[in-house]
């Protein structure tokens, strides 16, 4: 009997720490090894799975939300509901908020970040879906514009190919889901470095994020991310950062920023960023 | 009398701490305010400047080797040769020597930093150049191509849009002329972060100079450099390095690079390469 219920214990313990926000760089493998989309799936309970598709960053929604249910009714998920919602009245639907209570993982598609966080933030949905992810009551995965909904503030859209300056970068609200990161996807692909650094620049108490893509920076409980998958994960730290000419500077003067902190993390390291260090990699 | 004295020693002084190592990133500005190339100008003499002219970086050396000639004799120079060496032999031809030991300047221009490293390492030119430079008694500018080559190691060439990785940059032997650094041009005009981040895990010892367009970092006496022009200089500092995976990742596979220091500087700022810290801007 005590056996049992230190098992039970165990049970609960285990469950608490599969749960995780799982932040995706865009253009994760679908076919092959599908390494990140099977975490998701794992994560969201495997064969238990319920999973809520939010596809309102794309343009097509119906298009990409019957591709990921394809993907996850293939690992034999035991439920999928696409969350089309295409007005934000529609988001206090009763149907949505039922399979909330009981789904078990929620995937948010790329597309726009703009259209996504326009269509979603403060609604009751939303708040529900952030709730449950922030109590590890779910997983919560986001991948490319799904990613960049992440954080209080995100990067919106902006260029490459020129020194950091305050015009590179155009940054909006967030979803507000891990309030203390600032996100970038498709990063090394793209070339985003210099506008994540803007993006810093201006907001340095929040940690930045440049995630490559087919890659995940899976956030668990304790404030620990881990790198899972082909490429890797930046760190952008402006902790230590003792002068920027941000909130000076012209918009296309290139910013001046002393003492920024980076990693570039790969598949298996893990970063604490509660405490901003990098821990040994699993 | 003593006033005399005091304003000879002045000038000496003067003299010395005019003399900089120009290590310019390409395409700078040749028409208006020539900013950069004014600068080197005056540091090679003004009026009494004696300045030589290295081409050989150029697939066109006669016609890049004229255009700076124009530019410079329109500022004013006394004298300027070019250098267009073709063959390492003719490097010991005394007519070079001759305008060397009473030259004030030495400008190096773009190209391709293999075929000036090809043509002129281990000549008695570059002996020539390099030890007048470090003695501090001529000013040493090199743009691109010529910028590339001021290390002991360079990079040679590479690419961009992928996560750092050892197939990212190619590496091979500078001119040497200041040994401590390894630079890369163009920088973030053609996105170079993540294959200079790639250089400096293979070489941590070194500090990586990252230079935007029509821009320069001068290097002068004290070990320390500020910036001209109208981008940025991006330092990538490694003495903090806690983990690269770079000796035994494979060739492609994404490097990890635990804790570099980034600093991005702007016209003005100032940097101390001998115990690598910022200094107060001008």
């Amino acid at each position: 009997m005590l056996q049992l219920e230190s098992k039970s214990a165990q049970d609960e313990m285990s469950k608490i720490q599969k749960s995780a926000v799982m932040v995706i760089g865009g253009a994760e493998d679908k076919i092959h090894g599908r390494l990140i989309l099977q975490t998701f799936f794992q994560r969201s309970g495997a064969q238990d799975a319920i999973i809520a598709i939010i596809p309102c960053a794309s343009r097509e929604p119906a298009t990409i939300g019957d591709r990921y249910r394809t993907i996850f009714q293939d690992m034999g998920a035991k439920d999928i509901e696409i969350f089309d919602i295409r007005d934000r009245q529609e988001s206090d639907d009763e149907r949505w908020h039922e399979f909330l209570a009981r789904c078990t993982g929620v995937f948010m598609t790329g597309g726009d970040q703009l259209r996504l966080s326009g269509m979603m933030a403060a609604t009751t949905v939303m708040d529900k879906v952030r709730m449950r992810a922030q109590m590890g009551e779910i997983a919560l995965a986001g991948t490319s514009a799904g990613a960049a909904v992440m954080g209080e503030f995100m990067i919106a859209g902006g260029g490459s190919g020129e020194s950091p300056n305050r015009s590179l970068v155009d940054l909006a609200d967030g979803l507000d889901i891990i309030p203390e990161i600032l996100v970038d996807q498709h990063f090394h692909n793209r070339n985003r470095m210099a506008r994540l650094m803007s993006a810093i620049a201006a907001y340095p108490e929040k940690l930045g994020i440049g995630i490559d893509e087919d890659t995940c920076a899976m956030f668990e409980s304790d404030d620990v991310f881990q790198v899972i998958g082909k490429g890797t994960v930046t760190v952008v730290d402006a902790a230590e950062m003792t002068h920027t000419t941000y909130p000076d500077a012209e918009l296309t003067d290139p910013l001046s920023i002393h003492n920024l902190r980076v990693h570039i993390l790969k598949h298996g390291d893990r970063y604490d960023f509660g405490s901003r260090r990098m821990l040994s990699s699993l």
